[in-house]
């Protein structure tokens, strides 16, 4: 019998050797097989909603809550547009061998730095089963082998469809070896992963704090964070109170349980009294549970619980908001450089040098000014699709679309030279 | 007394701060930092080539060899060379603020892409005190602070190098932490380094196998590998074999010692016996030692010794050379995807698909056609100067340059935009 880490240094070898093959392809070949995946998901729908059933079920027997077993859930809503997503992906244009700069050197050798593919990008993953289709349709199109390695609850849904994503390949001549889940959710199998340096150019985290623990601890090969979001709003003492109230609402309660979802407010002390009071009152009329530092209790009565220093650094992922009284920009920007995760981060404000002042000096991913943080999403920004929000700052920040899961190299045209 | 992890942490965290007053400068500032480091470094030369003579004698004491102590030295030469590259660095054009994209969306909303600094560098890198003073520079061009590790063998010249830099930074009226060399070197300072990931953000390991095999396993933070050119020549059937000549010459001998020189000369089988001779004849007469396979033996001479398995895998940086003759292009391929470090390759040919063949199917940061490979390298790229050449896929790939050590931001500016 063989050990969990041969097999999965096997798999990871299979995807190298596919990588290799999908590198010499031309993109035409890659959409079609984007296009026969679309084709045998939909084929495999009975097979692949009776896995999604078992699932559920096994979910509900352990007593998920029902925020979880909703992520669970393959509704027929988010088969659709699991399936409206390969095809988006599919139309986008490819970077694949596009040309980023060209220089003709002095002794006439001709430089083009080229997109290439990555080659094999680990993924590992928490939460919802569409995501395994989401992440290998954006890998494949950029010209990556992928494995995966998605959350143990959804792991019939995800061997379901993986099914359907490695036979779409098939269909469409392309090695299935191109798209790996991991046979198991032994949690053994992450530090396992972790090791591939051989097979793995790249792994990419998806997770809370225990995951990106884990891998960062234990990673031989390149990683890229994708890790929480606490997003703040500033709302300066020139805000446009209105403007402000509506982006508070937007950013804390349109979607709370994602990660560009405001978790903290600040507000000037300058227009706190004039600003807060009725700010919390909205917000609990939304059913939001408000913590406040001592200057929000007192504006904003005895329904705001006191927060404490770990309130500023949690991220709820609910309908929970910090909230503290600051000293003007000063103090905003040090509570966002101890307390921020570098995700995203927004300024209400008509003061244009404050506002420039803010966005220069915030080192988040993504700074805001006058805008909902909700924003910061690779279809919102116009690069289609997203394998996740990167928190890291090397080689891709914020949103990861297809571009980002490439890298170049150098091509040089000579005509004999040599070097002096 | 404090502990030597204390001592780097206290020190990480000293360029951490200092990297974020970095951040905010104009790059006029930084350039007024480069030119007054231009002149504390002039100023220091007595100081600084006391330094270094010590470390010579230490060396020659140790019984270091000549190539090592020809590293070492800090000649008037390579003095004058620094700075020159100082100035050359601050006359290249900044990155920083740079927009690389910009979008406006349908909501109105305007998402620009902007260059920012990294954060904080560490590096750490073998022999040339030199060294120090490039890659501290650069890495202040691009706006980041740097905590550098130098090579024991340098300690006093580094440790003056770092004075004058520091004593530079403080005139132009910028943090002196901003460049920090670890005051020590102790080999358990590479691992203290490895785990600091509250204050690095990014770690760069210039050097061989025992190097990047102690930052890989023990990094908690970003790695980008500058590790071995084990480059190759493959001189195809449709070679102009004058040109393959030339070169095989410069690519082996004008500077052997380097990384992007040939290790394995590659050669199709057509063509051996025309080609090889007079080859092996005239790198012989370099004082080339040639360790080929079989064929190049037969054809070659007694001269020729026999190649192992471990030749190929061989980073000589020497006037050694392994030569394997090959079945055309398909166990070219082979051979540099078994053995090649994804460095630096070539190919020689006339023929125009099997060299597009080649350039898509090697995947090393550089591949060039009839070229030497001796051209990768910052400055010949037209790039300025380097830190190094990347060996890894992520975030750069080849020459690392002063816009390779930056990171971008994306920067929403919008007019109270909430999200559907």
């Amino acid at each position: 019998m063989i050990s969990l880490e041969e097999e999965i240094e096997a798999l990871c070898r299979e995807a190298k050797t596919a990588s290799r093959e999908l590198a010499r392809l031309e993109p035409a070949k890659l959409d079609g097989a984007l296009e026969a995946i679309g084709r045998t998901l939909e084929a495999a729908r009975p097979r692949i909603e009776e896995a999604n059933r078992i699932d559920l079920e096994a979910g509900r027997s352990r007593g998920l809550g029902a925020a979880l077993l909703d992520r669970l859930h393959l509704s027929p809503k988010a088969f659709s547009s699991m399936l409206r997503g390969i095809e988006e992906v599919r139309s986008l244009p490819s970077p694949l061998g596009r040309i980023l700069e060209e220089r003709i050197r002095p002794n006439g050798l001709r430089i083009r730095k080229m997109r290439v593919p990555i080659g094999v990008i680990g993924v590992i993953y928490e939460s919802r089963p569409n995501v395994t289709v989401d992440v290998a349709v954006l890998c494949l199109k950029a010209g990556n082998a992928v494995v995966l390695r998605g959350g143990s609850e959804a792991f019939h849904s995800n061997s379901a469809l993986a099914r359907a994503l490695a036979e779409g390949l098939e269909r469409a001549g392309l090695p299935s070896a191109a798209i790996q889940l991991l046979p198991t959710v032994d949690r053994a199998s992450i530090p396992i992963l972790c090791r591939q340096r051989r097979y793995l150019d790249l792994l990419i985290p998806r997770g809370g704090y225990g995951l990106i623990e884990t891998v960062v601890s234990h990673a031989q090969v390149p990683v890229i964070k994708h890790f929480q979001g606490i997003c703040h709003v500033f709302v300066e003492a020139h805000a446009d109170l209105e403007m402000a109230r509506r982006i508070v609402l937007n950013a804390k309660c349109q979607r709370p349980a994602v990660c560009n979802a405001m978790e903290t407010l600040l507000v000037d002390r300058k227009i706190a009294s004039q600003f807060l009071p009725g700010m919390v009152r909205e917000l609990r009329g939304r059913g939001v549970e408000i913590r406040g530092d001592e200057t929000t209790r007192l504006l904003g009565g005895a329904e705001v619980l006191p927060a404490t220093t770990e309130d500023w650094a949690t991220e709820y992922l609910d309908l929970i908001l910090s909230v503290r009284v600051v000293d003007g920009l000063t103090e905003a920007l040090s509570h966002i450089e101890q307390f921020g995760s570098s995700h995203s981060d927004a300024i209400v404000t008509e003061d244009r040098a404050i506002a420039e002042e803010f966005l220069r000096s915030v080192d988040s991913a993504v700074v805001y000014w006058n805008s909902s943080t909700r924003f910061t999403d690779g279809g919102e920004f116009g690069l289609g699709a997203e394998v996740g929000i990167s928190t890291d700052k090397i080689h891709a920040r914020g949103p990861m679309g297809v571009e980002e899961l490439t890298s170049y190299k150098y091509v040089v045209i000579g005509s004999g030279q040599t070097r002096e």
